[in-house]
C-alpha cells in the first residue's frame, strides 16, 4: 500500500472530496453563459468570506502572482514605499516593490515577532509622501499574526494604501478589509479555502483605484483594470482555470455551509491544543502566544534533534509531512498547519506521530502527553 | 437530463478521463521529493511534445501569462520589437510590446491570410536594430498556421529573436523550434494539451537567454531566470498549479503513446474532413486551405443566417458549442475546433449538428451531404 500522507505544510493544504469531485467536472467554455453565472455566483461568495463589498477579481495564478498585481498596478519607478518585513512573505512583498522600482522603507522586525503599528506610525507620520504600505496579514514563515487593524487605522488618515497580503490566512484568519482599511488584500486558492494551487483573488478599495488610475507601470496579465472590465460581464480578461473555479465555489459552500465565525472558531482552537500540545512535551514556541496565527504553528527544534531527521523520520515512517523553516529559520524550527480542511483528530494525529519520532530521536517525551494537552483544550470547548 | 455537451470551442477543449482522473489525486507538497520527481520526468516529456533541447518552464497562468513572460523578459522600453498581425492574438503580443514600452514595428496582413515571410524580410533588411519578432503559430481567430520556418529561416542571420505565440496549436500543429530557430515558444494546457486552463509553458533557446541577461524590465512572477533557477532543482519559483501538473502529465502520456506524428496526421485528417464537408455544404472557408489550421476551421456563415442564431440553436437544440468569429470577424464567422481529445465521429456530429441547424435556419441543405463529405476523406486514410 503507498504511504498514506497526512500533509500538515502551509499550502498546499488537503483538498475536500467535494471539491475533487467538482473539479472533475467536464470542461466547458469561459465564455458561455453558464460559465459567467458561476463567476458572478462565485464572486458573491468570495466577498462574504473575505469580508468585503469590494469587487473580488480571480487571477489564474499563485498567491505570488496576486502579489504582484498589488504591486504592478500601484506602484511607479521612485515611488515611496514602505515595507513591513518580519519573515519570508514580507520580503517577497518589499522585493517585488523593489522590482517595480519603488524607493522602498523597509521597517523590520525580528522573526517570530508583530510588526510594532507605534513604528509604522513614525514612518507615516515622517513620510506623508508614502503611497503604498506592504503588509502581511499571517505570516507563514513564522506562524506570526499581525496587527493589520491597528495598520489600518494609520493609513485611513494618511495619503498611502494598505495591501495586505492575506494569501496563507484568509479563511482560517479573521480580516475584516472594509471595516478596518484595507485597500487590497490578496489571498489564494491553495490554503485555508482548500482549493489546489492556481488562484490567486484580489480586492480593491476606492482609495486603490485612484492610485491604479495614476499608475503607468506595465502590466497586462495581471492588470486590474483589464480585470475590472471583464467582471463587469461577469468575465475574466483572460481564460480562466475553469476546473479550479468549480472547486473554489465548492470550496466555498463549504465555507459559508460551516459559518465564517465557526471557521474561524475551529481553526483557534485547532491551533491552541496544537500548542498546548507542543508545551506538554517541552518544546518552544518561535512566536509569543497573543499573536500565534491560527492556521500554523511554528516551533522552536529542541536541542540535540536536527529538524530535517525529524521531518525525515516523519515522513518515512508515519506519512507525516510537516514543515520546516524557511531562509534564516532554516534548520531551526518546524511548522505544523492546521489550516482548511483540518479537524480536532488531524491535529490528534499530528502529535502523536511528532511524540513517537522525538522518541525515537532520543528526545525525551512522555508517549501521550502532548495528545493529552490537546484533548484537553477540546474538551474544554470552543476557545 | 442535463445537455450533454459537445465542446467544439477552440479552447478551453475536452479533457480526457486519464486527466480528469489524475487531477482528482489528493494533494501533495510542492518541494517534496515526489514533486520534484514529477517536474523532471514532465519537463522530459514536455520537451519531447515542444521537440525542443531548450528547458521548458511551466508557469502557473493562462497563455497569455505565458506570452507576458516572453515579452516581460526580453522587451525593454524604446527596443524595436516587429509585431507580425494577421488576427486577434496577433494583436494581443503586440500589444504587450507596446504595454512594455516597445517601439513597435507592426507588419499587419489581412485576417485569414498567411503571413508573408517576404515582407517580413524588408523590415528586417531595414532595421538590423530589430530585437524581437512577434509571431503567431496557430492564429485561433482566423484559422490559419503561419509560416513560422520561413520567419526562422530570417531570424537565425539577424541578430533578433523569434518569438512565437503557439497557444492554440501545439500539440496538434507541427513545430520544430530547435531545427527551424524558434527562440521563445509559449502554449498553454487548455489547448491541444487537453489539460484544463491554467498552465502555460515556455521554452527559451540560447539566443533568447542573451536577451534576457540584458532586460531591465520589471518582472518577478513571470521571470524567466527565477524559473531556470527553481528548474535547477526541478522545483518552481511559485507554488504550482499542482493538480493540473497532475493532469499534465497523463496528457502527455496519451500524446506520447498515441505518438506525436500520428497526433499530428489525426489533427490533419479531422481537419480535411470537417473542410470538406463544408465546402459540400455549399459553405466558403475564411482561410486558404494551404495554410489552413489542423486545430480549428473558421466558416463563413451563408448569406442569410445569422451566426448567433446559428450558434445559439446548436448549443439549445444539440449541445454543440461553436465559436462564434472575433473582434473584426464577430457576426462573420463561425469556427470548429478539432483539437486535443477529438476523433472522427467528433467532426461527424459536429457536421451533423450543423446540418440540422442550418436546415431549420432556412439555409438549403441536402442533409447527410456534409457527413458523407467527412466520411469519404475518413476512407480515403490519413491526409
Amino acid at each position: 500500500m503507498d504511504k498514506k500522507l497526512r500533509l500538515l505544510i502551509p499550502g498546499p493544504t488537503p483538498v475536500p472530496p467535494q471539491v475533487s469531485e467538482a473539479m472533475a467536472r467536464p470542461m466547458v467554455g469561459h465564455r458561455s453563459k453558464g460559465f459567467a453565472e458561476l463567476t458572478a455566483r462565485l464572486t458573491g461568495k468570495l466577498q462574504q468570506i473575505m469580508q468585503t463589498t469590494n469587487p473580488v477579481f480571480i487571477l489564474t495564478s499563485s498567491g505570488t502572482g496576486g502579489l504582484e498585481a498589488a504591486v504592478a498596478n500601484t506602484v511607479n519607478p521612485g515611488d515611496k514605499v514602505l515595507a513591513l518585513v518580519a519573515g519570508k512573505f514580507g520580503e517577497r512583498f518589499r522585493d517585488l516593490a523593489r522590482v517595480y522600482g519603488a524607493e522602498v522603507i523597509e521597517l523590520s522586525f525580528p522573526w517570530g515577532q508583530p510588526v510594532d503599528v507605534a513604528a509604522v506610525k513614525e514612518q507615516l507620520d515622517a513620510h506623508p509622501d508614502i503611497t503604498v504600505v506592504l503588509a502581511t496579514l499571517n505570516e507563514t514563515s513564522t506562524a506570526v499574526v499581525h496587527d493589520i487593524r491597528g495598520l489600518g487605522t494609520l493609513t485611513r488618515d494618511h495619503g498611502a494604501i494598505l495591501a495586505v497580503d492575506a494569501v496563507s490566512g484568509l479563511g482560517g484568519v479573521e480580516i475584516r478589509p472594509d471595516e478596518w482599511g484595507v485597500d487590497i488584500l490578496v489571498t489564494a486558492s491553495q490554503k485555508a479555502l482548500m482549493v489546489p494551487p492556481g488562484l490567486a483573488l484580489i480586492s480593491v478599495s476606492d482609495k486603490a483605484w485612484e492610485l491604479i488610475a495614476k499608475c503607468k507601470s506595465p502590466r497586462y496579465y495581471f492588470s486590474l483594470e483589464a480585470a475590472r472590465k471583464s467582471l463587469a460581464k461577469w468575465n475574466t480578461a483572460y481564460t480562466p482555470g475553469v476546473s479550479l473555479f468549480f472547486g473554489l465555489e465548492a470550496a466555498a459552500d463549504l465555507i459559508l455551509e460551516e459559518g465564517l465565525e465557526n471557521v474561524f472558531a475551529r481553526h483557534r482552537l485547532l491551533a491552541r491544543a496544537t500548542r498546548e500540545a507542543v508545551k506538554a512535551l517541552g518544546l518552544k514556541l518561535l512566536m509569543p502566544e497573543e499573536c500565534a496565527s491560527p492556521v500554523v504553528t511554528a516551533v522552536l527544534s529542541p536541542e540535540g534533534v536536527a529538524v530535517d531527521d525529524l521531518r525525515k523520520l516523519l515522513l518515512d515512517k508515519y506519512g507525516v509531512l510537516y514543515a520546516g523553516g524557511q531562509a534564516e529559520l532554516k534548520g531551526r524550527v518546524f511548522r505544523i498547519a492546521h489550516m482548511g480542511y483540518a479537524d480536532r483528530l488531524d491535529v490528534i494525529s499530528a502529535i502523536a506521530a511528532l511524540e513517537l519520532a522525538l522518541s525515537e530521536l532520543g528526545y525525551a517525551v512522555e508517549l501521550g502527553k502532548g495528545v493529552a494537552a490537546a484533548q484537553k483544550v477540546f474538551l474544554g470547548g470552543a476557545n
